[in-house]
């Protein structure tokens, strides 16, 4: 089996070591002996290691252009690691498929927005077009879906998708550090890009989240549907309260069939702190899935890095050497159901909610009155001592100055807190703007 | 593609399930019709529900003797839900077999035991031999050996493989139960038989691990050399002990690579409390794996029941209607290296220990001396009061009687610790039997 490999970044340098390091026995168990006959790279002369070098040296396997080697006859296998929505990748994959090459592609991103036209594309070839590493890195949650669970209906899968924020977030609940350090040290540390607004701002979870509603509920792909918060506002005091309340605070891509239709969502959640979710910490990802024999399942592993990555990108490459051949997202393309998503006004849940009550007569009950109002009870309110105070209740308070409280509701809608919400900041009893977080049921 | 299944319980029933509800779907992504043609089970007039019912009524379907079943000409699939190490379920898989009908099965003692000639007899008939319900019920981990790691060497893989167990040691834990009274709640709530043996003595992790480490290493089977303690003679006192020192108790099997060769154990052990692992409560399993690229990964879900064990059942069953054919360790089983075992003596890790001290002069620094003589040195010591002491140190003692006192080790070897309990029990300073539990390091 001739593979291309375009892209020579982590991942690409973690699969062509898998191949000097386990091809004997790859060889053995897949039936087909594995050899790399090309590579393409935006850059010849970057030091990418000698392995590398050698090849990016030898005419016979170096192409300057990813389309020309994406057509190439030298070459069964068309390994996609450049990245990036369209452009190279998109022309390259399309080239490929065209040309009749099985595709394997670790782009969640051209995936997200392209991956029905390119399943198609595929199927009507007759060529696989794997994605393994696409989501979850090393994690096998496309395989899960796609072959362990077909005997299941799916009501909700979600997960811990972006470890650049689960990082940021264990920072920030382990260290007590704020927002903006545990930030910098992901950025130190090469977990997040200078720019970190696709990691952090929840974009990135949404394109892996759609792949996943995609194959879990056997529909359309719809990645612009996905409702989409970051970590980006949340703050110490969150973290804190999360711990206090029994929760923990993750970032969770949430894919759920309801009666109002799909809801896909990304944003800050709580979770129980018994679960075994929260206990997913640093760049580590996850991925639950409920099934309605299998019930209830949790794969955990490492979200990124060139060893993981470059597993998930090999064992699609397994699948096509043994022979297996299965529709991208499971069911024909042609087949896949319409996308009909849920207003997310419409999500049920209960909520934590944050408000700096101004210390003036009458400001609680106006606060509880506008809950009432939208129908919202409330399971627990807490008042939190403001950091300054003596102890003893009340002490260092000084009169109408903000005082910090937490609430938890019972099941609401989005609608009636947001609704709440608006009105409580109408009336001017409060200071800030009130914070909202979605608790998830496991 | 035509279903012969023989046993029809829980899972059995499951599985007829899954195909009335989902068949159309299981068309849709598999290629090909999956429908029921044969049945067999031991009483044809046990109560089992109408859809049952109806089929052990018709005598085109019914077969009284499963061997005939699996020869049927009206089969393509031949699915084992009796169990059983030997008897009818051996006979009619091989029967199956030597009739070049596929094999799915659920049965565990089966392939621990003669998984070595019944595959070897699969890939000589050129059929499948899928057994993903055969470990750890829901969790699609022989698919994510088989398939998604194939690119990974593995050190270790380990995990909560009884349900059973993990549901007795979690009542004890969060509910401060004896053994006995857990263990009875289980055998009130149907997760325990009437005679737990197979189950608390760790013998059915055993069979799993035997299979897990095959898989994961590329070895013969050698359910033999594993290493079995199960958990009827932990006490709350260890329960308790684990919490205080930081971990939590679980039964794990582990199978781990080493220079001594490969060490197969199933043995009650401490396991870190913030880890995910700690967290798996219940009848819940889970496996973990550390691949040299992938890392670690961890898989959790049910271990038993109806629907979790059929889904991975209908998975096996998808991929023979997809055409997959693997030989069912991986490699074909003439190639699988030969199992080369690593003696329990050389066992390298940190011990928890608990004795009962004699409250004579001398006693510690006995006790501390034997340690000190095998070369083990401790991490911590911890004198818990006896229960019925009144606050403050060494109140309500009675000179002569015995104190709890527990110990964490560093790492020694289970030669080292051994050597050096009986040396303590010689001494005499010591009442009861000391009381050793391994450390899995994560």
């Amino acid at each position: 089996l001739k593979l291309g490999i375009a892209g020579l970044g982590t991942v690409g340098g973690g699969l062509i070591e898998i191949i000097a390091k386990h091809g004997t026995k790859l060889a053995e168990t897949s039936g087909r002996a594995i050899a790399l006959t090309g590579v393409s790279a935006r850059d010849k002369k970057r030091d990418r290691g000698a392995a590398i070098a050698k090849l990016a040296s030898n005419p016979a396997i170096w192409h300057d252009d990813p389309v020309k080697l994406a057509q190439s006859k030298d070459i069964d296998v068309f390994v996609e690691l450049m990245g990036g929505e369209g452009g190279a990748a998109k022309a390259s994959v399309e080239a490929a498929l065209a040309a009749k090459k099985h595709v394997v592609t670790a782009n969640k991103a051209l995936l997200a927005h392209h991956g029905m036209e390119l399943a198609a594309l595929a199927e009507k070839q007759g060529v696989s077009l794997n994605f393994e590493a696409a989501v979850a890195g090393g994690i096998p949650i496309i395989k899960t879906l796609r072959e362990s669970l077909a005997g299941n209906a799916v009501s909700r899968i979600y997960g811990i998708l972006n470890g650049t924020s689960n990082f940021i977030l264990t920072r920030m609940q382990e260290e007590g550090q704020a927002y903006g350090v545990a930030l910098a040290q992901a950025q130190k540390l090469g977990y997040a890009e200078a720019d970190p607004t696709f990691d952090v701002g929840g974009f990135d979870a949404a394109h892996k989240l759609a792949l996943l509603t995609s194959l879990a509920f056997g529909t359309r792909l719809a990645v612009k549907d996905v409702y989409v918060e970051g970590i980006d506002t949340v703050t110490a005091a969150d973290i804190d309260a999360a711990k206090d309340l029994g929760y923990r605070l993750k970032l969770l891509g949430v894919a759920k069939r309801t009666a109002r239709g799909i809801e896909q969502r990304v944003h800050p959640a709580f979770v129980p702190a018994h679960s075994a979710i929260a206990h997913v910490n640093g760049v580590t990802n996850c991925v639950a899935v409920n099934g309605d024999f299998v019930r209830d399942i949790l794969l955990v592993g490492p979200g990124a890095g060139a060893g993981p990555t470059a597993s998930s990108v090999m064992s699609d490459i397994v699948d096509i050497a043994r022979g297996v051949r299965l529709p991208p997202f499971m069911r024909p393309a042609a087949k896949l159901e319409a996308y009909a998503g849920a207003a997310m006004d419409g999500h049920e849940g209960a909520y934590y909610v944050r408000l700096s009550v101004l210390d003036k007569p009458g400001a609680f009950a106006s606060i509880a009155t506008r809950m009432a109002e939208q129908g919202v009870s409330l399971e627990s309110i807490v008042q939190r001592r403001p950091p300054e105070a003596l102890p003893g209740i009340g002490a260092g308070r000084t009169p109408g100055a903000a005082v910090p409280v937490v609430m938890i509701t019972h099941v609401t809608t989005e609608a009636a807190i947001r609704k709440a919400l608006l009105a409580m900041e109408q009336d001017g009893k409060i200071g800030d703007k009130p914070k909202m977080i979605r608790i998830e049921q496991l």
